[in-house]
């Protein structure tokens, strides 16, 4: 493996002999879901139009891959989801061990090896009496999950390239003190429409600022930038992202100097190397930054990383197996 | 009719021999719905649950009242829709023509004199390539609606006594740099959150600041504060309400000064009489802010304003007729 180019994803999804779905019912191999109460294909699967999830985006959620049929992390992201819960005032029905067991279920319908896997506790209906919509004990919050096939954000040939990244100058993060990103929420439209302003410009993903021209997250995804042997990533205003975590780990295990704190816009202008780090994109490098190149390609500290990620994880390092067995 | 007091639910909703729901199939009565390409009875509408509406809050919407059979101010709900729609890069099967048909339509199959009428587009599902979710012309937005019967926020006691205010310390509304509330859009948790706070400070409903003691808006409504013959209501970081615009002609008719600009958490503490604007809810007087009396009850402006919206909406003012037989 040369460590200066990242994984394919053909490396990544196909090296494997057990990669790709197992023999399953066609109904369940597109995606399974969970539904308030029932194991429904894909297919079917929909929120009742006056759940308060859609209407008020009032839910949270969480979001854990599958990589060659193992969980990466799951214990940190329900730890995750019962925090963004707590904080938004939230319950579920299921104790971690149900929720646990309820996600590999829905994996396992599918029998899919790599996965996307997503859940969510939302407000529910209003209701009767108005007046009870000022007590979050007056709801029935409900529960919905669904499994669908890992996909990359970005395929091999972009990682490999790194991407154009946007700074956004029409849109601000949300605020914490709006509304905490820590929660993982569904209120997003600030950083989907940074995604059009970045298509616009030419770019190929966005970042956000806090306004005061401090660095924030972008879609989906948390941000870092390198330069010498620092590696820097912002503290404030962005998820608690797990691949975030795992990709300090692992800055930490090739002995670079790791700051979380504030980082700017012109920190980002004038970096060695960065990259984006997400669930649903693993690490992702950057090569130019508001059409300015950082770096050529993706930069050795990047490649690195992303590398580190991927072989640590297929050898099982925070992993939870799938039981495809585990269907009722 | 008691100038002083306001009009009671009972005087509103079945003073009117017309009033109530005309003969339906039961299914309908309790509400109707439209889901992206068809009609269908409210208990049965969903949307798919991988809608970008849902899992981002990517999406933008609007709601008209229909009291006594006619919608109110019809035509400049739908003007506002399609500005939302045009400022998130959202687009709609339907023209104005159209979409007022469809929306008649919906009200018709439930037989409702006064109902609450909403309608929305969400981006839809993501594209099949990822790097087309940076474009808005490759996604396949989507048209949802539902009707379901009038209900006050806060009901003739409440309305009568005025309600208690809370003005949240806990959450900022969400500025206008990440996301244009003139823009109607499903993100509001943070308005819902400061609900709980406010039902946690036993108070019935709640106002957000800008974070610098700006009042900007309430959950679903507009704020209004009244001095001396000056009457005020915030100018930016909220919604361009219908029910406020309509407050706004009816205060100059009645020979208030109007300000539309700043009005801070002091002006509102030290006011004479305040009240909230909304479709939901119509006017809805404040007789304490944080727990500090400022009003005995419904003052004589609020009172007056109050009256003056139904009476004028009940003789036709900005009037459409539903067209009750209009069902395919």
């Amino acid at each position: 493996m040369n460590g200066l180019s990242p994984l394919s994803v053909q490396e990544i999804m196909a090296s494997d002999p057990a990669h790709g779905p197992v023999a399953r019912a066609q109904e369940w191999t597109a995606g399974a879901a969970y539904v308030i109460d029932r194991f429904v294909p894909l297919g079917e699967a929909a929120v009742p139009i006056t759940d308060l999830g859609l209407v008020r985006a009032d839910a949270v959620y969480d979001v854990v891959s599958v990589s060659r049929g193992q969980f990466f992390r799951l214990e940190d992201h329900q730890a995750r989801f019962a925090r963004s819960r707590e904080r938004m005032k939230l319950s579920s029905p299921f104790v971690q061990a149900a929720e646990a067991a309820l996600l590999n279920e829905l994996v396992a319908r599918t029998g899919l090896k790599d996965a996307y896997v997503w859940w969510a506790v939302t407000r529910g209906a209003n209701p009767p009496l108005p007046g009870d919509r000022l007590h979050a004990e007056r709801f029935q919050n409900r529960f919905y999950a669904f499994v669908i096939p890992y996909v990359f954000i970005k395929d091999d040939a972009v990682r490999q390239a790194g991407i154009h990244l946007h700074v956004s100058n029409d849109y601000i993060r949300i605020p914490a003190n709006a509304i905490d990103p820590r929660a993982k929420n569904f209120c997003s439209l600030d950083l989907n429409m940074s995604l059009m302003e970045a298509g616009a410009a030419g770019a190929e993903w966005s970042v956000l600022t806090d306004g005061n021209n401090v660095l924030t997250e972008a879609p989906g995804s948390n941000i870092f930038v390198v330069r010498e042997d620092r590696i820097m990533t912002p503290e404030l205003g962005c998820l608690e992202g797990i691949t975030r975590l795992t990709a300090l780990e692992l800055c930490g295990e090739i002995g670079l100097n790791v700051e979380v704190g504030t980082v700017t816009v012109d920190d980002l202008l004038t970096a060695d190397e960065a990259f984006l780090t997400s669930s649903a994109g693993g690490i992702l490098p950057i090569s130019t930054v508001n059409g300015r190149p950082i770096c050529q390609g993706s930069g050795p500290v990047s490649t690195r990383i992303h590398n580190l990620y991927w072989e640590k994880r297929w050898a099982g390092w925070h992993g939870t197996p799938v039981d495809y067995e585990a269907v009722n």
